[in-house]
């Protein structure tokens, strides 16, 4: 069907995190970790990272953050970013961590499997191949399958351990990044990401690690016996070796050579999967929740600035398989010049990755000094540790991302506008903390009318007119 | 009361789980916990274990696994094996983690203490002495206390913390296989497995370990001073001395001359204990919660295949304890060659005990080969972990097995038969994922209609009939 | 407004846990943590424990324990003391656990910000400065803002996270000791207390620690840039810069030179905040929690023996709050010579801090030596690890005491009186478990009627008639 063509492969084709790859990389490594397992974050000097590694598949490609990083590390995930080509099927898979999704380019197909859901949960949407004389469709109907059709500004959640594959059905390369929680609650294993596939191959050559470390993704079906295989499925011996892949060069990422209809559901469907769920989650279950919430639409915005920008959280309040898994995830977008009130996260860590533009963040932890002050641009990711303090500016082009939080409910403390800890706090303590006269202190409280995100200054402001629109943007 | 007979002692004896008694293996044993606290679990070869340690009491036998075996430390679990000699009594104890227990022979009585209950939920039950003279029953009841009758395919659970002994009140020798939860949020000590007995006496000779390792199983009141003990119990100071048990060499499992007898609830209380709880679990305190469940009775399975097998579940659904303890069992029974469908556990980590009989059983990680394939036998235990894939097949005598689940609704992903992952990917995605046909995609999906278990394939099964039959299980 | 006076400085004089400044003690700490992170709470040796450091603020003192040692570690908390001058303002912070306060002394106001709630529930309280002109009240009314008024033998429950301020408005010195729950689920950095101040300057020379500590304590608004700051609250560039300290001499507890007077709520909102909460908590938020409970009170005592003494008991039943931070407390209160009776706490640590007298504690773990053994006395703090037994004594002056449990339901298994688990096993088990008489056992289980506390015993109570009596206490 799809034939194997010759790919460039990388230094280490399809390593999949695995360290083993890189043995001189362990001398470091390892004292970083045990700095870790002395019961201590190192986060006095943080950075915007970009991916260590890059797999080349058939139709697309993967890049890998390295989870070994201290701040990564500390703040317990991993991320992944995939470019995935028209036609290009991400092959299926699960981990063991759940994980958030952001669509940041294109569209696609998600297809889910819950295998403990009834059988009247079937989706009703069918995939046929374009072209085929395949007319005859099956009698029997697809089942425990979802099909979730996203597209730019989607978030996606999915928990530990489920099967899922993507499908690329647009004219455009798909871009999503996502971040892995490993640190959550539902993986019992140890911190590494690790990725089963049901298909292809990780053609990497297995060594045995110094240290004992695991392969950290490949085909799991390739470690059963065929013969049993075959019995399993009841099908012929080649057919259960087909399941092996052993011979398969083309990645985990292949080209679907003519493609796949999707055939859409109609209005109602969409409108069905779309509805609010209310307050009352008790029927809900992980069978019928959705795993999907767009949060582009400027109309969306939970906090929103005329001269400054947005701010859009998807949290378990509008997402409840959120709770389940417990992260949120929150999309700014930040006019030029604009600015993020200096704030902290309560009770998460938030994973911030630069979608467009570039600004200066400054982050401070419990020092006096800042733990990051500098640039960051498009494609990085920056890890913001629970209760450190931070400001974001928009460059000259303006400042968007996305952030995932380690909490379903992740709340933030402002330090400046109307909601900032700075106004709950009575004249005469900053008077006298701050050692400044009553009238500052109220200056101080007042002065900044906005919520959360603050436009330029009155002076600034008029000379550096924002060159981006809400009509830009989209 | 009881004379104190010599007892044959192991190398260790009531040594429980201490390490100090091997030196030798401290230098392998290191190593091993360091690389576990780097972060990593190594889970590339597992294997099924025997207990590594027996201790031998004067009514009974405890048997011990290495809880610092690797897949035990991984997997967060200790496990134990109790034989209990007919009128044994296991003394009063508790643990540091809470535990679910499997009744694989015989029949006894659990006394439990829930200190904080009110009184109206003392027991009705009485035990009474047989051939005594003490016809005078105390005006006093016993308060707090529950007895719980219990019998060969049960499912006991018992939180962290509650103090707890058994009787065996039956005529044959009393088997129970215990797995502790370490890992358990109700575990605030580190993961060793701690045992506080409040009777006998451990006999152990005390070295201080090279690694400050604490004892791991001793009568907690030896410590108190007598003077103490007598003035809490307002008692002479012999009896506050009989408390320490100083002189005491029958090990934790003693025999009770005369033996008990348990007054038998009527039938009514009998019903009342066995009453389904519905989903209103709000009235539902520690202090009435059923503890105990039978998973033996063919007809309870929740899965079953006419000539493969069963599996029966328990889990907070139907034990509602489970939810605070946030385990859950189950039990499979397979006919000869039949088959577990490939599958992995989504949400937590299975703790296998071999009941009876023999099989094969391939585990795959996220590697290419296999962490184990192999044969498990009768008494063994098989730790497999989060989301690896297992597959499990009966030999010609067929397999029984209890399973302890790390998760109070542990979720299984089968990839064959009729509620499986593979049914629920389309067939134009697995035609293009294995590069296989339509039709063979669809013979992949189909071909196995069977729930979880497969029987053995149409041409196999007619000549190897299975020789079990549901009645001489029972 | 204040003037900064010669402070007396300790020699690491606002180091504020921070290890740097004593070199020499690295050597040693780390093998303990490194004995930790090998899976293993070093626990056969407890001790009472004093603070380790002191600083020395304007006006104040803060008083830290060391979370290094093994007991603290191993319990995964933290303990701090402040002792506060009339007119001292502890500065406002945050830090990444929650905690739990008891006032041992003196009275004050507690200033709380949840940035999260809506103004309507701004506190309607004021704080006008003594003796100014300033009689315009602003016309913005203070939002988000909650004051707390506390005394003497209050609890207080603070989420991570949340800044806060205190004020001591008495004519007394005002003490209160802190329990910080750095392993807690909603502290998701490492297991360092970090605490992030909004103000003041903590004068600490910056080396870089060979391990790369974080600081633990300093003004984070130090870390910005001024400009930033400007920028944020729409101030000018002085007013940055104060915000930052740069030049404060004073420490973290300041003096407030003309003080402040607190507007006291009418009788009508004190009821209000003081009602009781039922069992519906749907509506109730972390907003409107109250977040305060006294437990002095004799008459609130949960349980009481005429001659022996009493407990009180602040839980999640009775304080809501601390379902969400997983906390409880209980304050004793032991008349000459009487006894708690031994237990061990079955889901929780409990961090005892002797407000009072002196007595004698023994602590046996799973060992048949005691843990500890020896006198305890006013300021201590005592680790009493889960699942160990204790049993307390009152010395010739009493034994009053406050204990920090890490569970908001925690529960305790007495062994002896009328709740106790001896009580709760049949009197045939007894006989057999400790080769006593069925008269023995009898006696065991009923000479003590009283719960929990028991008096002195007969003989001696006589002759040591209890110098406290209840209305001394108060």
């Amino acid at each position: 069907m799809a034939n194997s063509p010759l790919l460039t492969l990388t230094l280490c084709f399809l390593a999949l995190i695995s360290n083993s790859c890189f043995a001189a990389r362990e001398s470091t490594r390892l004292p970083l970790q045990q700095q870790q397992q002395y019961g201590q974050c190192r986060l006095q000097n943080l950075n915007p990272l970009q991916p260590y590694r890059q797999i080349q598949h058939e139709a697309g490609v993967t890049e890998i953050w390295d989870q070994n990083n201290d701040q990564m590390q500390c703040a317990g995930v991993a991320a992944t970013r995939h470019r995935i080509e028209p036609r290009g099927l991400l092959l299926p898979s699960f981990n063991n961590a759940p994980m958030v999704v952001y669509v940041i380019k294109g569209q696609g197909v998600l297809g889910t499997t819950f295998p403990g859901c009834p059988e009247t949960y079937q989706s009703l949407q069918q995939l046929s191949e374009e072209g085929t004389q395949y007319s005859q469709r099956s009698s029997r109907k697809d089942q425990h399958q979802k099909l979730h059709r996203f597209r730019r500004g989607d978030v996606l959640a999915l928990p530990a351990g489920v099967a899922h594959w993507v499908y690329n059905d647009g004219g455009d390369q798909l871009v999503v990044v996502v971040v892995h929680d490993t640190s959550n609650k539902d993986n019992q294993l140890d911190q590494n990401l690790r990725r089963f596939f049901l298909a292809g191959n990780s053609q990497e050559r297995r060594q045995e690690s110094l240290h004992g470390q695991d392969h950290s993704g490949d085909n799991v079906l390739q470690g059963f016996d065929p013969e049993i295989l075959a019995e399993a499925f009841d099908v012929n011996i080649e057919t259960a070796r087909r399941l092996q892949s052993e011979n398969d060069k083309r990645g985990f990422i292949v080209r679907v050579e003519r493609g796949f209809e999707v055939v859409r559901p109609g209005r109602v469907e969409e409108e069905e999967e779309e509805r609010e769920y209310g307050t009352n989650g008790l029927e809900e279950t992980i069978c019928s929740m959705r795993i999907k919430e767009n949060i582009a639409d400027p109309e969306r915005a939970d906090v929103y600035t005329a001269r400054g920008g947005r701010i859009s959280t998807v949290n378990s309040h509008n997402l409840p398989i959120l709770r389940d898994i417990q992260l949120s995830a929150e999309r700014g977008v930040l006019y030029r010049n604009a600015m993020v009130a200096p704030h902290w996260n309560q009770n998460a860590h938030s994973i911030m990755y630069i979608i467009r533009g570039s600004g200066r963040v400054q982050i401070v932890g419990n020092s006096n000094r800042p733990a990051f002050d500098g640039e960051v641009r498009q494609g990085q990711l920056l890890v913001i540790p629970q209760n450190f303090a931070v400001v974001k500016l928009a460059g000259d082009q303006g400042l968007e991302w996305i952030s995932i939080k380690t909490n379903d409910l992740a709340k933030t403390s402002p330090l400046s506008g109307r909601t900032s800890v700075i106004r709950a706090i009575p004249e005469a303590v900053l008077a006298n903390a701050y050692q400044i006269s009553r009238a500052e202190a109220r200056r101080l409280k007042y002065n900044r009318e906005e919520v959360t995100i603050h436009s330029p200054r009155r002076g600034r402001s008029q000379q550096k007119a924002s060159a981006w629109s809400i009509a830009n943007e989209l």
